[in-house]
């Protein structure tokens, strides 16, 4: 049999292809006793008769007196009938009305007499102010039908109407097989202090139980299998005669061991392979003894979206049917809330004829929503973890300019009167302060640009703090030129931080045996530096202007790291040997340093912002003694006081 | 210490004591293990700092050959370096790059040579193609702050970075006492297979562990407590020892015993009592030992709206110390989505001064969304079950005339495109049918206005299809004279569904001797009739009219049901003796029955609906054998064919 699935198709024809393939899973029943506190949410297989009247009883509406409707004939205010002793009963609302009675008169149209006789105001009809029995519901009456969700209400009336079990849709099975020689559980992982080299931990069943689990689904996860394709067409096959849709971990992406989409083709039958959308390209789906088969590539962001894309709107094709194609990614991502115009904050390139996925954040700076991509590809968990919601760039975006306007759904509450944006330096005594301003009722998203960048950020309005440590190399004296070139007319207040220490990060033990900027011009000596416009890169180029050394002598000068612990990581991983950079950095990494100078590291806020909840928090955060001492025990930092 | 507490306010005020007297709950930590599956939405009650560097080595970020950068120094498509086999090793994307190289070839640069010799066409820098140890996360950075909402990309960042345990915020206790000598617990109630006369069963707490639910949050119910204020000045006082929020079910509604305000005075603050909504008014909060409580009242849909309007801002200020007022409600009630402008499909009249609740469904004709108010009090739980959403009145509105438009809150996913709305003649065998046309792929409402009213709402464009059963006195003929009518110059298609038989509904064994409608002019002789345009009652009124018989002289002519069911109740109740009715009802409720008159029961549908997916389902529906087999067993049905 040969059958060509379709390959590199965008994920309009993968929703077609899906919507044509994938139809709704036959009916299967469960039972479940009416009182069983998961039965929310659940889908009816079949009708459901009251087997009781609801009220069982003629039941009073109002608090006041049951009588026979006959004797009040003629009541007036001004005219009572008056009924003895014998003759009526208080009751309750809800309260039973018994069979000698046929109406109930309302408390406030009556009096009683002293001698314990009723005065009756008011003429009634037989019924008036009764529910009768059944009222509510009636034996014999329909109450919920097959097909619909069972709401909070519907609990209650089940029960109530004398239901003791039912049978409502069986939930869907589905179970994800990770495979790959270099996976170990995650039980194992945390076991081990130090895992192997080259093995990474099998994490991509929890995030995807966690996106199943907010769709109100379960998902099995299976042994992680080696790399051979026997083992996985065994356990691919054993899957599928138990399961609604099989899940596969990695697989597509790896090189030379591409063995599930063959298996697919051997097994059952490829729908489509390779998505143009990016991360998530290496995505494929098919058939196996008719179970609806998804390979989700093996980094964590492409497994996410290819679960948001793929199998969401597949799964609500086997639950009902069909999809919404305009609402299905926003409902798969748990989208709290659509922000529509999103102006962004720095230009950004989307490859052409691909579907982009951008994880980003926002903040609100004068009333005005800006959004900024997170740095970092499919690989990174942490962008993924930190981000505030999800954009998608359809295939004809490719360039887009700052100041364009982005949909972003949100995944994550942010209280927008509180938040507030930083662009500047970086520095990781900074990034502990986060915390604080948190815990001081602000909450700082931060953007590391370089002391340069950041001024001029604040300049455009595009964030609401900054930071600098810009040396003036004509005067050695800090920031100052810099601020007052940059703030025009501008009113910014400014605050001295801290002090700390910059220099040379090198290997433990200097193995190059480093000793100054004039050793970075050696044949074997690599260096990493950091961005335009940063502070630390402008130190770098007065020290070798100092010595007279040109850039283009030094390997390594326009490698480019955008944060100190990424240059000293550089370093700690044999990829570099030397960086200028903060102490802070070389300790935490157990790497030499040589100190060269100790610099003012300042916080520009236009005075406009001053009164910002935001801004507020974080400056009562600088007096955070639990800060101070934090920042202390990193290295290299000093108060001046 | 007398403290007076505010009466009859409006729910605004309501929220405004709320937030002045409710402050966030301090924080409270309890451990998790990081690989807890219920991990996923819990908020860290600490900064989690990661134990590991990811990744943990260096790692490729393609497919292709590790080398030393400086062996491909000039190497370009025409001039390749040339390395031997000792001088290079193939990689998959993610595997690690050993410490003896510094790069990564990738494979499209490359070739190998017939002797195994690697051909580099591309000069590397040191790090190219390198994702270096910690450039994910490094070891100490912090990867989860204090307050942040953990979700699925975080549950597996978690144990990725070497976190075993971690501290995430204590859930609410809360508890719920429902209070009542009436009240019986649902395991009792279903036990007996018939309850006492004058019990209920406890079944708000079930609707209230559900909407608790919805939010991710537990209730714990407390035992049934008799109306005794020392037993439950006891409980409560047991309660909020160990809860954060305490809800007392019904008290407050109860005429003579109201015990809960007393209590909640006497041993701590009262905030408030009645509140001026509809329903949901004898609702009351207060203090008791610092904790908040919630007094509920006893029938479903109160219950309901004090749950979602003071409960809910409560537990939103419990857990986070502020909430919208824009939006608590629709997050309350789990609202999927809200629509605007939904136009009114009858008059509605609302209380002035009163917030009013009214659950609604919904329906699209001619794309306008229209909505019309469910029937039934709060006692009702059918209704709340039934609905699709919620539109809040607020305290301004009192006549909303047909037409006018409402803002809704939908609870219930809906297909519009598949439903339709019926409007006619109320008949048990035509309720039936609603299954059998969803099991066509339609989505079928009802409203049952009676023959005349289905029609007129046709002409005016108010439903989608109606169904009338309409004797003409002067000729015995049914429907036609009607129909043509109402419809003008429309095309209307007719097709009747089947006959069904009509007579004198009465009390089984006939207690009262009733033999034709003459007898309903006894004294002793009570009727219910239904409502005007029904054709029941155009049939009674022919009826009387043809024994010269005035309605003046017919007790209880002016008393309206407005099903068949509904007037055959109030029979089998002891509410009245005789009904014009359908057989069908009758036999269901084991009652009397003088047959009259067979007459067709004949389905009016515009034909531009004809191609409605929900009228085609509709008219597919009437073919299904299931449904006139059960409609055969339901008694006085035919059909001629």
């Amino acid at each position: 049999m040969v059958k060509r699935s379709k390959e590199h198709i965008d994920l309009k024809e993968v929703w077609t292809i899906l919507r044509e393939r994938i139809s709704r899973l036959p009916d299967r029943a469960i039972s479940m006793v009416s009182i069983d506190p998961e039965l929310s949410g659940k889908i009816l297989a079949e009708d459901v008769v009251s087997m009781r009247n609801i009220p069982h009883f003629n039941a009073s509406a109002v608090d006041g007196y049951a009588v026979k409707a006959y004797r009040t004939s003629g009541a007036a205010p001004a005219t009572p009938c008056i009924l003895s002793e014998d003759s009526f009963q208080w009751v309750n609302t809800g309260a039973q009305v018994e069979d000698i009675f046929d109406c109930v008169l309302m408390v406030e149209d009556s009096s009683l007499s002293d001698s314990g006789e009723l005065l009756v105001y008011q003429t009634l009809s037989p019924g008036d102010n009764v529910r009768p029995v059944g009222e509510d519901v009636f034996k014999g009456q329909i109450i919920g039908r097959k097909g619909d969700r069972i709401n909070p209400a519907m609990t209650a009336l089940l029960p109530a109407a004398g239901v003791k079990t039912l049978n409502v849709r069986k939930d869907l099975r589905a179970i994800f097989l990770p495979t790959g020689d270099e996976i170990i559980p995650v039980e194992k992982w945390l076991e081990d202090d130090k895992p192997l080299q080259g093995r990474v931990m099998e994490s991509n069943s929890l995030m995807l139980k966690a996106f199943f689990a907010k769709w109100g689904l379960s998902l099995e996860t299976g042994p992680i299998l080696p790399d051979d394709p026997e083992v996985i067409r065994k356990q691919l096959l054993e899957a599928v005669s138990s399961n609604d849709v099989v899940l596969i971990g990695a697989g597509s992406a790896k090189g030379k061991k591409d063995h599930i989409s063959k298996i697919i083709e051997e097994e059952g039958e490829l729908l489509f392979h390779w998505i143009l959308m990016k991360p998530g390209r290496p995505a494929m789906a098919g058939f196996v003894r008719d179970i609806p088969i998804v390979d989700l590539p093996g980094f964590p962001m492409s497994t996410a979206v290819v679960c948001w894309s793929v199998v969401f709107p597949l799964i609500s094709l086997l639950l009902s049917g069909d999809f919404s194609e305009d609402s299905i990614i926003p409902q798969a991502l748990g989208a709290l809330s659509t922000t529509h115009n999103a102006s962004l904050l720095v230009p950004h390139s989307s490859p052409s004829g691909i579907l982009e996925w951008v994880r980003v954040r926002t903040v609100k700076i004068n009333e005005e929503t800006r959004v900024f991509p997170l740095a970092g590809g499919s690989s990174t968990m942490w962008a993924m973890a930190e981000s505030d919601g999800l954009t998608l760039l359809d295939p004809k975006t490719v360039e887009c300019p700052k100041g364009s306007l982005w949909k972003v759904w949100l995944t994550r509450e942010i209280e927008w009167e509180r938040r507030i944006l930083y662009q500047g330096s970086n520095d990781p005594a900074f990034d502990r302060i986060i915390s604080y301003v948190r815990k001081n009722g602000g909450d700082l998203i931060a953007r590391y640009v370089g002391s340069l960048g950041g001024l001029a950020s604040l300049r455009r309005k595009e964030c609401h703090l900054a930071a600098v440590h810009l040396i003036e190399p004509q005067t050695g004296l800090y920031n100052t030129s810099y601020i007052n070139e940059l703030k025009g007319d501008a009113s910014w207040y400014r605050q001295v931080l801290f002090h700390r220490q910059q220099g040379i990060i090198i290997a433990s033990q200097n193995p190059k045996e480093i000793s100054s900027v004039r050793d970075f011009v050696r044949e074997d000596v690599q260096i990493i530096n950091r961005q335009n416009g940063a502070g630390t890169r402008v130190l770098l180029d007065m020290l070798i202007n100092e010595e007279g050394i040109d850039s283009c002598d030094i390997r390594g000068y326009d490698n480019i790291s955008l944060t100190h612990f990424d240059a000293a990581n550089h370093i700690a991983a044999g990829l570099a040997d030397a960086a200028i950079g903060i102490k802070a950095a070389a300790d935490a990494l157990e790497l030499d340093f040589i100190p060269l100078v100790e610099e003012p590291f300042e916080i520009v806020i236009p005075e406009e912002y001053l009164e910002h909840s935001g801004i507020k928090a974080f400056l009562q955060a600088l007096n955070e003694k639990d800060w101070r001492k934090q920042v202390m025990g990193m290295g290299g930092y000093r108060w001046k006081e």
